[in-house]
C-alpha cells in the first residue's frame, strides 16, 4: 500500500456554531486529513505540537497507524483557532487566532518519509510546503491546498509551490481571489494555467468542481445533509479522502480515478460535519462509507 | 401532445450586469417559459400587456405557436423592470419596478384554455395563481413559483395555493425564507409539508435540489458555464425547460420523469444566462439541447 505524506496544522479549536458550541477539540487541517485518509492507507505526518497536546490526542492518531515519527512536540502551546459560524455555514468568521508553537514551524522530514508516493501539503505557508516538498524525493502525486492569507501576502511563494504540484485543492471563494475570476468554472482554468494539472474547488454545501485541461470538467452536488453541526475541517477531510482513495488503488492515476477520489473526499466531509471537530469523523468504519456511497449514488443518478 | 397553460408576466426589463447593459429588452416570466416551453410542447399564455408592446415581440411567441388568445393588450403602458448583476451573477438588485398594466391584472382563462393538462403559475400574486387554477378543469399536473414579496405579504393565499398544487419550484434563498430552514436540504420536505408533492429548489449556478416525500432527493449542479453575460430568467426557462419536457412525454409523470425533467430545465437555463434578455433562448433548436444534454451528462457521470 502506498505511503502518503501529510504536512499541516494539528490544533485547538473553539467554535461556536447554531447547533452549539465546544471549547479547545482537537483540530487542524493534518488531524482531519489524517483520521479520513487512515481509512484508505498508510499515512505519515508532518507537524508540530505544544507541550499541552494531550496524550489522548496522539492516541487518536497511532490507534489509526499513523505515523507520528515526523510530529515536533515543543516547549509552548499548541495552535488554537477561534471561530464561529452564523446562518451561512459556508463561511466561518474568525474571532481568533494564536499560532503558538506553530509560528516557528520548521518541517523536518524524518529519513524514512521520503519516499513517500503521495504527499499533500495542507494549508500552511508557502515556503513551508516548498521546504516539505523538497525532501521528499520522487513523489508521484502532490497535491496542496491554501488560503486568502496566503494569497494576499505570499503569492510569489505560492505560485513557486503551485508550479511543483499536481493539484490544488481550494475554496471556491478563494479559488477567484487567486485567479481574479468570478466564478468556479473560470477560475479552473487559470488555476491550472499557473501550473497544477488538476483543480478541486470545493464548494462547501454545494460540493466540488474537478478540471483537468485534457478531462475537461466533472462535478457533483454534496451529500445531502438537513443537519450541519459544524463544518469545521470539512475542506481537510474531503482532501483526506480524496489521497486516501487515490492512495489505495495501487493503478493509473487517471481522470476516473480522480473523480472516484472526489465523490470519496465529499463522502467523507458529509461526515465531519455532522458533529462537532473530528467526534463523527473518528468512528466511521468502510461500511459506513460504502453505505453512504449507495446513497449518494441514488441521489445523483438519472 | 399535452398543452401548458402558463400565466405570468411579459415585461420590458432594463438590465445591467458586469458584460453591459441592455434597456427596455423582451423579458417577463410568461415570455421566458413559453420560449423554453415551447421547444417541446404546445403552450397557451395568460397575462397582460399594455399598447407599448412592440407588434414583433408578440410575433416571436406566435412564431413558436404559442397560444396568445388569453392574452390581454389594455391601454398603458407594461410591466417593466429594470435591475443590476454585481460580482456575484446569482443574486439581481432591483433597481426599479414599474407594474404599470399588470397592477389591475385580473387573469380571466378563454374557454379554450380550461382543458389544459398542464399548468405553471409563475411568480404573480398567490391570489390571481388561485384565481387561475378555479378556471381549469382538471389539470393533470400543476406547478407554481413565488418569491420573498409574496411570502412576506400574502402567506395566507400563498399558503392556500401550496395546497392545491404538486410541485413548488422556488429559489434557495426563497425556500429558506418560507420555512424558516437554514439550507435548501432541510427546506424541501417542509415545503411538501405545506401540499406539494413535489418541491424543486433553484440552486443558480450550483444547480437544483428536486424533493419527493416518496423518493427522497436527486440533486445535480448546474451545467458549467464560464461567461454568464445576464442571469435574468435563468429560473422562468428552468420551469419552461421543465414543463415542456414534462408535457412531451404522455406516459406516467414519475420520479424519473421529473429528473429529466429538471435536466431539462437547467440545460435551457444554460443558454438563457449567456446572453442578454431572451437573446439566446430564442434561436435554440433541439439540437443545441441534445448536444448541451450529451456534454452534461459527460461532466457528471462518474
Amino acid at each position: 500500500m502506498s505511503q502518503i505524506l501529510v504536512v499541516g496544522s494539528l490544533a485547538y479549536d473553539s467554535i461556536k456554531t447554531p447547533a452549539g458550541s465546544v471549547h479547545r477539540t482537537l483540530g487542524g487541517s493534518a488531524n482531519y486529513f489524517s483520521l479520513a485518509a487512515s481509512l484508505f492507507a498508510k499515512i505519515r505526518v508532518v507537524g508540530v505540537v505544544g507541550d499541552d497536546y494531550a496524550e489522548s490526542d496522539y492516541q487518536l492518531l497511532s490507534s489509526r497507524n499513523v505515523d507520528m515519527t515526523g510530529l515536533e512536540k515543543v516547549p509552548g502551546k499548541t495552535f488554537h483557532w477561534e471561530g464561529s459560524y452564523h446562518e451561512d455555514m459556508n463561511e466561518a468568521v474568525t474571532l481568533r487566532t494564536d499560532l503558538n508553537v506553530f509560528e516557528y514551524f520548521n518541517p523536518r522530514l524524518p529519513n524514512s518519509y521520503r519516499d513517500s508516493e503521495f504527499v499533500f501539503l495542507a494549508n500552511i505557508s508557502p515556503d513551508l510546503q516548498l521546504k516539505v516538498l523538497e525532501q521528499v524525493e520522487n513523489p508521484r502525486f502532490v497535491g496542496m491546498d491554501t488560503m486568502n492569507f496566503w494569497i494576499n501576502s505570499k503569492i510569489t511563494d505560492l505560485n513557486k509551490v503551485l508550479g511543483k504540484v499536481d493539484l490544488l485543492l481550494i475554496n471556491e471563494g478563494e479559488a477567484q481571489m487567486l485567479t481574479g475570476a468570478n466564478n468556479a468554472i473560470s477560475a479552473a482554468p487559470l488555476i491550472c494555467a499557473k501550473g497544477p494539472r488538476y483543480a478541486v474547488i470545493k464548494r462547501g454545501e454545494y460540493g466540488f468542481v474537478l478540471y483537468s485541461k485534457e478531462e475537461g470538467f466533472f462535478m457533483l452536488p454534496a451529500m445531502p445533509i438537513p443537519t450541519v453541526v459544524d463544518p469545521t475541517g470539512a475542506g481537510d477531510t474531503f482532501a483526506g479522502g480524496f489521497f486516501g482513495y487515490l492512495a489505495s488503488r495501487n493503478g493509473n492515476i487517471n481522470f476516473h480515478e480522480l473523480k472516484m477520489a472526489c465523490v470519496h473526499g465529499t463522502m467523507m466531509a458529509s461526515f465531519t460535519i455532522q458533529d462537532f471537530g473530528v467526534a463523527s469523523l473518528q468512528n466511521i468504519t468502510k461500511r459506513d462509507l460504502e453505505k453512504r456511497l449507495t446513497e449518494f449514488k441514488r441521489v445523483i443518478s438519472l
